[in-house]
Formats: structure tokens, sequence, C-alpha cells
């Protein structure tokens, strides 16, 4: 894989780049919307394209246990199962194995889980998460890590982390023994601990990886905290590689660590709060089934110039939503993801611009963040 | 309003035709897809205009009930409201307020009722049907009548048509005081009854109605019944003015009765149908969710030309309804609405080349009709 660094902020770690892949060019830094099941829920492939939407993320574990690996692989792979031609990244299963809680059994070996859908036992090793990911045929398949909870000791933290170099080391191995066209990435973890972050990443350095991820974090730490390990470790990554922030997360928290020098982010925010009825405002959020709504003839957002913002109004949207009709939440997807992506394109053009401290100033100053609602 | 008569079969009644409508042309034989709520369930009016949607149908009563026919009206109607610029065609709640059953009161004055969503009291008179009607701002609206059950006597199926003329005399007076740019209906009442359905259509046409509707079949008599109470009553309707068939049907339905002269369908079916995993094919029906699905790569009908058989495969298709995800409505519904537009589209090409009848025969000696399952 070819990653170009293409321009860097003068002001902040900022960094413009661009990854080419197997299907496609991807500019950084980028959003990926998640599509869980092999559908980002509620979007057809024009939608998204129509979004201008780069690059997918799927679920393994979901893939994996429904429809299951071998019948992607029989269809030749995620992008013909879901006529998705452009790129797609697959994490290893590991967060979602983890979070079972009583259902799992881990060891040094991998872990050992019951399926949610019918109980039934599967096994994870890292050999085995990257096999499935083989199967499926994404992009960028991620390492099996050990998924630490917050809040954690420094002893659990370090015993997690070295667990996750060790299945690092086993998934890379396992990986290059026919790596094919996807590229495969690392995932940094140690908790809150800046020392073990920084081991990690060192340890992960040394191996061969694409790029490399940060994982762990937005599992609960307050968000300054989150922040502060980001910057305590990104000095450590390579600059010739890509970052990728798992999991996270808001509109402003997008900026925040794009500021860290991060370049890639994934989050289920924008379209599960889509189907909730909560949107996205450069202003903070708007709940749309409020009885207020009832006759407001306005757009979600008179300064967003997506398609929902221009064709409707939050009456016809509240009325959609309170009337449990399914074009509520295709319009409300379509209108938060394109929020989404275009904060990603404001970030871009600060960063060209070398001037990304003023929309780091612009979303600090804003009365209302992405927490609060439109009163 | 102006109907045209393009064309005529020459081996059966069916005619082309073109209506002139305060929002745009409509081609005859027409399929109206039905929007219950202010939306075609799952469809954005982009994915309808791809579909070469040319008019809707919309529910009054359930527009009325929620948000309100005044709120409609206060966004401009239901155009506006719900971002659809072609031509829309609303009922006037009857049917669905005497499906109420012990929620429901009627007199000659009109139905007291109480709503399916919160128990609140309502009263819908002929004069209360059309106002609500007039807000919405529909192209063709409907006169309120009496809905009658199957099966009925002689007796009460009289009582009932007498008591649908008396309304469509007072819809007709009430609408006429403001008529505007929309275009009334009446409809045709009888039950099973020839005598009856010929006086009613003989009372119709001595008001001023732009157009005559069927109701009252497809309520559960035998489809041989449906179709011979159409032949019976057709010859009774002015050639000058569309024929539109209520609530009908499956796509062997709309061959079979524009074989009878009828112009004008609406059915939930293709959507409903969709919803449920059931797909139309030229051959029967599949069920998508069949385990026999799993690994099939083939498009639901290899015949169909419509965006989802020509991207995706049953298997997906399986996988996404299983799954349970909102795009399985999104993509079934697109494929079962192209299946009945298409199947309009062919009955207006066997009228043009004057050779209807060879359709009639294909559609009569399928081995597998719509009620069948494909093996």
């Amino acid at each position: 894989m070819k990653f170009e660094l293409l321009d860097k902020d003068t002001g902040t770690r900022a960094r413009r780049g661009r990854l080419h892949l197997a299907h496609g060019v991807v500019e950084t830094p980028i959003f990926m919307p998640v599509g869980t099941q092999g559908t980002v829920k509620s979007m057809t492939p024009d939608q998204l394209r129509d979004l201008q939407v780069e690059i997918l993320l799927c679920n393994s574990y979901h893939l994996y246990l429904r429809p299951g690996h071998d019948t992607v692989r029989r269809f030749g792979g995620l992008h013909a199962f879901m006529a998705w031609d452009r790129p797609i990244l697959t994490d290893s299963g590991g967060f979602q194995v983890f979070s079972l809680a009583d259902l799992r059994n881990i060891s040094d070996d991998g872990v050992r889980f019951q399926s949610h859908l019918d109980g039934s036992a599967h096994f994870l090793s890292p050999e085995r998460a990257i096999e499935i990911e083989q199967a499926m045929g994404a992009d960028i398949v991620m390492c099996l890590d050990d998924c630490l909870a917050y809040p954690a000791t420094h002893f659990v933290s370090e015993k997690s982390m070295q667990r996750s170099m060790v299945w690092a080391e086993r998934c890379n191995t396992h990986f290059r023994a026919a790596p094919g066209r996807q590229e495969l990435f690392g995932i940094n973890q140690g908790g809150i601990y800046h020392d073990l972050r920084k081991h990690s990443i060192e340890r992960l350095v040394a191996m061969d990886f694409s790029g490399f991820a940060i994982g762990g974090l937005a599992v609960g730490e307050p968000k300054p905290l989150m922040y502060e390990v980001i910057e305590q470790v990104e000095p450590h990554f390579p600059a010739n590689k890509p970052r990728y922030l798992m999991g996270v997360g808001t509109p402003v928290d997008l900026v925040e660590c794009v500021a860290l020098g991060i370049d890639m982010f994934d989050c289920v925010m924008p379209t599960r709060h889509a189907r909730n009825g909560w949107l996205f405002t450069r202003d903070g959020h708007i709940v749309i089934k409020h009885a207020k709504y009832k006759d407001d003839p306005g757009p979600i957002d008179p300064r967003c110039e997506c398609p929902v913002c221009r064709t409707y109004s939050r009456g016809y949207l509240r009325h959609l939503f309170v009337a449990n009709e399914i074009l509520s939440s295709v319009l409300n997807t379509i209108h938060n993801l394109f929020f989404y992506l275009d904060t990603i394109r404001r970030i871009r053009q600060f960063i060209e611009a070398h001037r990304f401290n003023e929309l780091l100033a612009e979303v600090r100053r804003q009365e209302f963040r992405d927490g609060d609602e439109i009163s």
C-alpha cells in the first residue's frame, strides 16, 4: 500500500494524505461509515456514492456469524456480495467478542465465545481472525487484539497490552503467508498509560504493518483523557503510515483528533443517531420527534447543503419519525452522514490552507457542542 | 380534467388513455403505488421517479389523524409536504374507517369513529371528507362511500349502495362550491348484484364527476365473481371518463381487469409483500427468506431488468431480510414496484399493438400464477 503524506498543517499535527488501496484511492483525513452486517443501515450503495463516501467499515464478527465468511467468499468477497466497488475495511471481530461479557472466555490462545444470535460455540484466534478477514476480502484488515475495559489498573492494562502484541505478531505472521491485495493494520493498546502505549507502538512499528490504529479508547474514559492519551503516543507513530482512531467519535472529536495527528475514523454515531431521530447541525443537535417541530417548515440545518435539508421540512421529518416510517431512517441517515463527511471536507480544506487552528477554535467556541440540544 | 381516449384494443375492452391533471400527465392504464402516511414505505421520491411512477395514492384517514390535514395544508398541501411534484390521488378515508369494526358507528349523516392511534373521537361526513381532501390538495379526490362487507344480501347491499349515492351527491355539491384544481371521482357500489351496480353507475353518471371508481370489490369474494361484476357493469360506464378499480390487485388482476375496460389501479400488495420478503417474478413469486437462497448468486428474476436484479444476488437479499436490515425493504420494494410498473408498460404496448388477447393468453397459460411459489 502506498500512503502519500500530501501536506501538513503548521500550527497543529493535522495531516493531509492519500491511501492507495486495492479498490481505489482514499483521501485522508477520512471518516468511514459503518456497515455492520454488510450494509450501511438504510442506505443503498448509490446513496453512499452520492454522499461521496470513499470507504466503509464492516464488522467481521457479524458477517462471520451471518451469513458466514465462507458464504461471503463464495460470492466473491464483501465487495461483490454487497455491490460496493470502493474500498472496505474490516475489523477483526475482537471488540464485538469482548463485548459479549458472560458469553466469552479469553486465553492466550484466543477467545471462546457464544453467538449472540443462537448461542452456538465459536473460537476466535489471531490466525482464525485473519482467515475470516481474508475470506471477506476487504482492502484493509485489522489484527485481533485484546480489548480492555475502562477503568483498568496498570497491571491489568500491561497484561492485556502484552497479549495484544503477541496476537499482533501471530496475525502478521499468518497474514504474510498469503497477503493478497489486502493491507494489515496493527492496533496500539495500553489503556490510559503512556508507558504501555509507547511500548505497544514500538513493538508494532518493528513489525511490517501498513498502518496503525489506536484501540481501546472511547470506552468510557473522560474525553480530555482520551485526547491526552492520543497526544502522548502520537509522536511515536511513524509519519509515513496512516493512523486510525477506532470507534471515534462526535464531529468535534474528529476536529480535535485530526489536530493530534489522526488520519482515519469510524463510528456508528451518525447512522445510529439518525435512526433515533437525533440530527446533527453546526449549532448542536435536534431531536426531531419533539412536538415543537410539528408545523416547522424549515430544514434541519439552514446552513446544511445536503439533499434532505434542501428538500424536506422538519415538520415532514418529524411526521415520518412519529409514524415510524422507514423513510425517516433513510433521510435522517443521509443528513447525518452528509454532516460527518462535510466536516471531513472542511477539515481537509483547513489543513490545506495551513489554518487548522481556526477550525479548532471555531468548534471550541461554539455555544452548542455535539452533546447539546438546540433549545 | 381532460381525459383522452387514445386507442382501443380490438379483441378486448382494453383502452389506452391519458389523464391531464394539475401536477402533470398520467398515461393509462396506470398503477398507483400506495403512500399511506405521506410516503411510499421505504422509498424516496427520487427512487419513485427513477421507477417512472406517474401518480401516487395517499390515505386521507391516516393523514387526517397524523399529522392532521390542517398541518398538511399549512405546509402547502401533500405535494409540498412530501416533496412529490407529480400527481396524487387521495381516497376519502371511508374504507379505513369502515375497517375499524367495533370502533365506528354509521348513520345516514356519516361515520362516528375512534382513532386507532389514541382512541380519540372523530366524525366523518361526506362534507367533512371533502374538506379534508381539499386541505391535502391531491389532483384527484374520492367521494366518501359506504363500504360494504362481503358477503352481504341484496337487501343490505341495496341499502348501503343507496347511502353511498346520497353521500356522492353531498360530496359533489360540497366539492363544486370550491373545486379548485382538483378532480372528484364518484364510486360505484352495489356489492355483487348487477342491478344495484347498474343503478349506482347511472346515478353517478347523472352527476358531474371527472371519473368513476369501482369500490367494494377485492373484499373476499371469489376472483371469478369479481371479474364478472366488472364485466357486467363496465358497459354502463361512459367511455370518455377514466375507470378506477380500487384496491386491486395482483399483476394478473391488472391484465384481466384492463381487458374488462379498467384504466386505473392501486394496491398495497407490491410494497407490503416486498417488506415481507415476497418477491414477484414472471414465473410466480419467491419467498426470499428460504434457506435455499443462502448461496444463490442469481437475481430475483433473470428476465427482470430492474436495478435490483441487475445488481444484487438472491443470497445477499436473503441475508438482508434475515438480518432484519432496512435495505431489505428498500431493495425488495424497488423490485416489486418495478415489476408492477413493467406489467403496466407491457399492458400499454399490447393495447397499442391491438394484441391484448396475446398478453391475456400469456398470463393465463403461465404454469405459475401470482399466488404460486416457485419450487
